[in-house]
């Protein structure tokens, strides 16, 4: 956590979010009157924020990772922009570390390169527009980084996923995958996108594809930059 | 900055960087002995930061953002793994906030969808491979972050970049550059495609392209994930 997200934190009259993320900063927090409610609830949630706002209290909104990354930053702006006093209500982003780094920095470096970070979430989302970001960020050598990789909902995304992938990149690509990445309980594996789908991916982990030129090197996945050494 | 940097920095004994990011950190290493060279000297200083490490001392290698972006990590890795005694030297990345999120959080919430990270800088990375990316992704509808957008030895790319989005994106989409994201000095410009290159942007700065769904909404760039409001 960033300096800057302490100190709001610490100003903050009333805390907003979802319970997970509630939970890990409670010691932050204590004694200020919280808001939670389930992870569908993220619309109801922005609302209740922009409400306490718009009647005088200071607010602070918490996603996990960096709020401006698939976190609630954009929904909050949206519902801002709508209500009749938006204007009025001074908004603060405040940026912080997002999976894809928090998990490049638990693998090694893989994200010395140009990367891709794409969502197989499509709960908003249709596989289509999914799967045509996949086929071409794969095909243009990014560095792929995966968020919301599987869920019980649809536990078959990261094969087809990894299944469009393999048209365009070697099976002995370097994959990683990071749990929980930048908090309590971060476990990171490395293995290569033939033997992805025998990891115990899960909907709190990060799976980041390396490109053509991805190593491992003494245990940890390198994109090298191109510097000759 | 993180509280994890801070203590990383307040502990090692060598702090080794860029002139520009060392001054960056001044009050917090004060006192401590600080190996600085010119930009391009990427490898002489990894090569130097291995060597007191290996030597016995505890050494901080900085980057300004996440080191794991286009940063040192990379290299510091390469150079380990090519060392005699690279296995027996401990080393730990400490992600950081990113350009790309501390940019978009001073622009608003742009990177509420799939993105791709790009750098327009050629010196180590072949221009067909940038244009490349470029293509695709724009093509794939990412939001687009492009780093090292211009500088003197390349006046040309942020256009040449420009006219490929163009062929896939209308020239009204909204376009943020941020000149120092979350360091003193940040200057958010929000403009689009078409006046871009009117923009004073520079080897620090940031720029951010939206996807076909971007908007200004109150003067902010938010790229809704799709929530029904």
């Amino acid at each position: 956590m960033t300096a800057r997200a302490r100190e709001a934190l610490a100003r903050a009259e009333v805390i907003v979010g979802y319970r997970t993320y509630i939970d890990l900063v409670a010691t932050l927090i204590a004694g200020r009157e919280v808001v939670v409610n389930g992870m569908t609830g993220e619309v109801d949630r922005c609302r209740e924020a922009v409400e306490r706002a718009a009647a005088g209290a200071r607010v602070a909104v918490i996603s996990s990772g960096d709020p401006g990354v698939y976190g609630m930053a954009g929904l909050v702006l949206e519902i801002l922009a709508a209500h009749p006093r938006g204007r009025e209500i001074p908004v603060t982003i405040i940026p912080g570390v997002t999976a894809a780094t928090a998990a490049a920095a638990a693998l090694g470096a893989p994200l010395m390169h140009d990367f891709a970070v794409i969502s197989l979430s499509d709960r908003l989302t249709p596989w289509e527009v999914i799967s045509r970001r996949l086929e071409m960020a794969a095909a243009a050598d990014f560095v792929l980084v995966l968020y919301n990789p599987r869920s019980h909902g649809r536990p078959d995304h990261l094969g087809r996923a990894r299944e469009i992938i393999l048209k365009y990149r070697q099976p002995s690509t370097p994959v990683g995958v990071v749990r929980n990445a930048g908090r309590k309980g971060e476990v990171a594996w490395l293995r290569d996108l033939d033997t992805l789908l025998e990891l115990p991916v899960d909907m709190v982990s990060t799976v980041i594809i390396g490109n053509s030129q991805t190593r491992v090197l003494d245990g940890r996945m390198v994109t090298p930059r191109g510097y000759r050494l």
